[in-house]
C-alpha cells in the first residue's frame, strides 16, 4: 500500500517512447499498421520496420519485428533531460534490476536497459531523433509533426501501454520508487486489504501512460496492449467501422472505461497482439498532488461506465515475453 | 408568389440522381474526387469517368467529363415510378420547355431532357442500374451500398445541387408547377414584395434537394455547386483539414447555414467547380404541409447561423453552361 | 412472404405522429422526460401531460398518462393529406380491423381508430395543430420549431416506434397491404422459409418509422420502445453519461445496430417503459424501389454491428397493452 | 529572442489556478456562467461569487466580482509543491516585481502576489482546498470532480488564460526566466528581427496555459479572455447554438486556430469580458525539449487554420486593469 503521497518532485519521465512489437505475420501486421491504422514507415532494418503516427514527434513509436510468435520485446521511456535520465538510471541500478547501457537504435541514442520485477524489458533514454518531414508529408500547419494521412483510422500519436503482471504490487512499488510519477487509479481487492489488481501510472498531465493489470494466468512479463490516440470519440466509432469492414477482430468496444474514462476500441492486429484505438485526452490531471482513486473488485462488478461487462479475455489473453 | 400550399399529392420526384460536371483538368479533378473525396470509379467511357460515393446506390452520381472549361452539362432527377415519370414528362412537354427522350447512358435507362427556364439541361429518368458491389468492395453490413473506403473525406452519398439562375422566380414557378415538391425556404427582397432571391426545393424528407440562387452577374444557366454528405459535423471538420493538407482551396466554412442549417464546407475542385462537403441530415422535414420559411434580405444581413458573413463570391462565382 | 415490390404509389403516411405512454409513476416519468430528455410540456388535461421535443412541429409527440401499470395506450400516424387519410381509412375498414372515428384530442383533429392484427390501438389523422412557440421559447432560427433547451439530453424530435407482436407476419402483411410504405429490412428464420421475426417499415425517407419484433413471451399488443433522436452520435454518448449520472437504468448501448445502423442507447424511464435515444439520420433511403434487406437468424448471431451481443431482455421485456 | 532551449528542469508551475473577473452586471454575468456555461457556485462572499466547472478539482476557478467596469483583478498559478512555490517566489522577488504574501482567499492558502511587467496582478500558491462534492452533485464516476450538470454548455474545466500586453517581449522574458515552462509557439515580426507579437507558454503537457498577445491600443495590463474547455468539437458547435439561442454575442468562430490548433468559440459575457469555449485537448506536448514554433506576421496573413480572417477586435478589444 502507498501510504504517503508520491513525491511531487520526481517528474523525470517525459512520456512513453516506443514499443517493440513481435509478430509472426510481419506483412499482414505491417499492412494493418499502415493501411488500417494509417501509420507511416520511417525505416526498415533487419527484421524490423519502424513506424510512427502522423503527429508522433520522434523517429518511431512502434518497432515491428518479425518473430516466431507475437509479443513485446521491449518498451522505452523517454526522460525529461539528461540529468533526469542519470537520476533514474542510478535508482534502477540500486534496485538490482538494471542490465546496462546499449548503444541505442535507429532514432534514439544510448538507452539504459532493465527488466521490470515481472520481467518486461524496459529502456530509458533521452537523446532522440525528431522526425523531419519532407515535401511529401509536410503538414500545412507547422505545429503538426507530419501531414494528416487521410488513410484508415488516422491515429494521431502513441498514447499508452498496458502490461500484464503476475505480481502487480511488485511492479507498482518498483515503478513509483525508482521512476516516479503518480498512481492515479488502482483496483484493489477491497479497502481493508489494499492488494492491487491493477495500477495506472501518470508521468505528465495525461492521466496515465502505463497501466499494469493482473495476469489471471499467472504468467510473467506478458504484453496486454498498446494504444494509439485519435482526436475524438467520433473517430473511435469510425475506427470500429473500418475494422469491421476490413475483417479486423473487435474484442470489445467502443465504450467508455469506468477507470480513466477512456473511450476505447480493442482489436487484435493480424499477428495476434491486442491494440487499442482510443480517445483519452478529455481526461487531463494537472493537480500535482492528485489523490489516488481506489476501486474495489466489488465496485468493478458494475462493468464499464455505461454498464458493458468487461470481456473475460481481458484478464487472460496476452502475448508473451520472448 | 406562391399563394397557396403546394399540392401534397405531387411527390413524383424521388431524388437528385446525378450531375455531369465538366473539367478542363480531368486528371486532377479525378484525383480530387477519388483520393480527396474518397469516391470510386464505376466506369470510363469516352471523355467521361463515372463516379459514386460509397453509399450511393446507383451506378454513378457524378459523371466527370473533360471539357475546355469548367461547368455542368446536365443533371438528372430520378422519379418515383414509371407512372410518376410519365406524369412529369407530360407536364414538362406542356410547358413548352421539353426537348425529348434520349436513350439513356451508362447506368440508367431512357431519360427525358428539357431545359430549365434559365437554361440548365435537365433529365428525368426512372430505370436505373443499381450498383452491385463485388468481393473487393462489399460492405460487412448488407444495408450499405459498398464498403466504407477509409480514404480521404469518405463522402457517403450525393446530397443536393445548387444552381445559379438569372431569373429565380421563373425557375421556382416552373419547378413547383411541373415537377412538384415543396418550397421549404426562400429568400425574398422583403415581405411586401416577395420577389425571390433564392429558393430551396424538397422532394422527399430531406429538407432540400435543389437550391437555386440569384446570379449577381446575371448570367444564365450557371452551376453553383454539388454537395456530398458525410455522417457527422466532426467529419466536415476533418474534411477541412484534409483539404488544407492537400492544397484544396477552401472558399468558406466550416460553419452552419442559417437557411436549412446545413453544416457546410465549400471548396473548389481542381477544375474550378465549387463542391460542398456537408452534414445535412439532422434537418428532416416529414410535415407534408410544411409552411415555407421566408427570409428577407434584411434578415440575411446577419450572415450565417453563428455570424459568419456570407462570402461575396457566393453570389458571383459560378461555372458556365457549356 | 412479400414476393413483389411494394407499390411505389402508396406513400400515404407522412410520419409517426405521437405515442400515448402509460406510467404508474407519473411524476417521476414527467421529470424524466422534461429534465433528463429535455422535452417540454405543451398541455395538461385529466391524467395526461402532453410533451414535445424542441424540434417536433406538432402540439405533442408524447402523451404521458397516469395508469396503474406501464404500457402504451395508442399511437398515431399522421397522413399526407385528407385524401390520403380517406384512402387508408377505406382500406382499413375493408380489412375488418377498423373501429371508427374519434373526435380528436388536444393538438389534432378527428382520428380513425383501429387495432393492429396484434391488438395495438392505432390512429390515423391529418388535421393537426402545429406548435406555436412564444417569446419564451422562440428559436433564433426560424426553421426550428422552438428553442434548443440546453437541458438534459436535448432530444430533437420523435424518431420511431418499436412494437412487439406475437404474430409478426400478420402485422407486416396488414401494414403493407393497407397502409403502404416499404419493408426496408427484415429478420427471417432462414432464406428458405421466410418466416418473419422482425420487420422495419419506411413511410418517408427515413429508413424506418416503425419496427415490429417478435415477442418471445408470445403476448399480444405489447410496447417495445419509442425513440427520440439527437443530432449526432456524440450526443448519444453524452446522453449515456447523463443517464448514468441520474440513476436512469441503461439496458444496452451505446452501440450501432447492424440493422438500420442506428446508433442506439436504450434506457427505462421511471415508469418502466423502454425509451431509446438515437442518432438515425445518417441512414436515409431515397430509392423508391429499395429492395428489402433480409437477415437470417444465423446472421443475427453476430450481434450488433461491432459485435455487441443483443441483450436477452430485448426479446422478452415489454410493457403491456392496457 | 530566446536563443537557447528553456531549461527543462524548471517545471514548478502546475497549472492556471483561477481568474478573478470583474463585472458591472453581476447578476447577468452570474446567470451566464451558471445557466449558459453550466458552472456552479461554491461560495459567495462580499461582492464576489466563486464558481467552478464540473470537473475543476479546486474550490473555484472563477471569482466573479462586482465592479464598476469589466476587467480582471488578478489571476493565479498553482505550484507543484511547497518547494516549487518557494523557488519561484525567490526568483520573482529577485526580479524586483514582487509585492508580497497575502493570507489567501476562500479555497486556497497563502499566495505570493506580484505584477507582471505589464501590470497584471498575479498570485502564486500551493495550498488549496479541493472541492468536496456532496450527495446532490456527486458523480457516478469517482474520477470526476462532480456530476455532469446537463445544463447549458457543460464546460468541463478551466483551460487557459489570454492576456494583452503592451510589451510582449518583457512579459515573455520575465515569465520564462522567473517562472519556467516552455515557449511552445510565438508570432514574430519576421524571422530576421524576432520581435514577439504573441507568445504561448506551456507549464505541463497542455500545449499552453497562458497566451500573451500584443495590445494594439498600447494599453497596459489588459485582460483578453479566459477559456473553459469542453470535451469535443461537437460540444463547441452546440455551445455556439446555445449562445445564439440565448442572445450571447458571438465574436468569432467556431473555427480552428492555426496556432495551437484550438477549436474555438469567442463570446462576450454580459459584463463585457471575452470568454472562450474550446476543445484544446487533442494537442498535447510531451516532448520535454519541444522546439518553439515561430510564425511570422506574413504567415499569419493566411488567417486561421481553414482560412477565416482573424477578427480585428481580437487585437484591440480587451477589458482593463482595475
Amino acid at each position: 500500500m502507498i501510504d504517503e503521497p508520491i513525491c511531487n518532485e520526481v517528474w523525470d519521465i517525459a512520456h512513453l517512447g516506443h514499443v517493440e512489437m513481435l509478430t509472426p505475420k510481419p506483412d499482414q501486421s505491417l499492412h494493418f499498421f499502415t493501411q488500417i491504422m494509417g501509420m507511416s514507415v520511417t525505416a526498415t532494418q533487419g527484421d524490423s520496420v519502424y513506424l510512427r503516427a502522423y503527429d508522433d514527434y520522434e523517429h518511431h513509436t512502434l518497432k515491428l519485428t518479425a518473430h516466431h510468435q507475437a509479443g513485446m520485446r521491449h518498451f522505452a521511456w523517454r526522460m525529461r533531460s539528461p540529468q533526469a535520465l542519470q537520476r533514474r538510471v542510478k535508482a534502477v541500478e540500486a534496485s538490482g534490476l538494471g542490465i546496462g547501457w546499449n548503444e541505442g537504435d535507429l532514432g534514439h541514442g544510448p538507452a539504459y536497459e532493465f527488466r521490470s520485477p515481472d520481467g518486461h524489458l524496459t529502456e530509458l533514454y533521452f537523446e532522440t531523433e525528431k522526425y523531419q518531414c519532407g515535401p511529401h508529408d509536410q503538414s500545412a500547419l507547422k505545429n503538426t509533426a507530419s501531414r494528416f494521412p487521410a488513410r484508415g483510422i488516422n491515429v494521431r500519436r502513441i498514447d499508452h501501454l498496458n502490461l500484464f503482471a503476475a505480481d502487480v504490487r511488485a511492479f507498482r512499488d518498483f515503478q513509483l520508487e525508482n521512476l516516479g510519477g503518480i498512481l492515479t487509479e488502482t483496483i484493489v481487492d477491497n479497502l481493508d486489504d489494499l492488494n492491487p489488481k491493477a495500477v495506472w501510472f501518470m508521468v505528465n498531465s495525461k492521466s496515465y501512460e502505463l497501466a499494469v493489470t493482473e495476469d489471471h494466468l499467472g504468467m510473467r512479463g506478458r504484453f496486454h496492449h498498446v494504444t494509439y490516440a485519435v482526436n475524438s470519440r467520433e473517430e473511435v466509432l469510425i475506427a470500429a467501422d473500418i475494422c469491421l469492414e476490413n475483417g479486423i477482430f473487435i474484442e470489445t468496444g467502443p465504450h467508455k472505461h469506468t477507470i480513466q474514462q477512456t473511450f476505447f476500441l480493442y482489436v487484435y492486429e493480424p499477428g495476434g497482439n491486442r491494440v487499442e484505438i482510443a480517445n483519452t485526452t478529455a481526461r487531463l490531471i494537472t493537480d500535482p498532488d492528485y489523490p489516488t482513486v481506489f476501486w474495489t473488485l466489488e465496485e468493478r462488478k458494475k462493468g464499464q461506465a455505461w454498464g458493458l461487462a468487461t470481456v473475460p479475455t481481458f484478464h487472460t489473453k496476452g502475448t508473451p515475453m520472448p
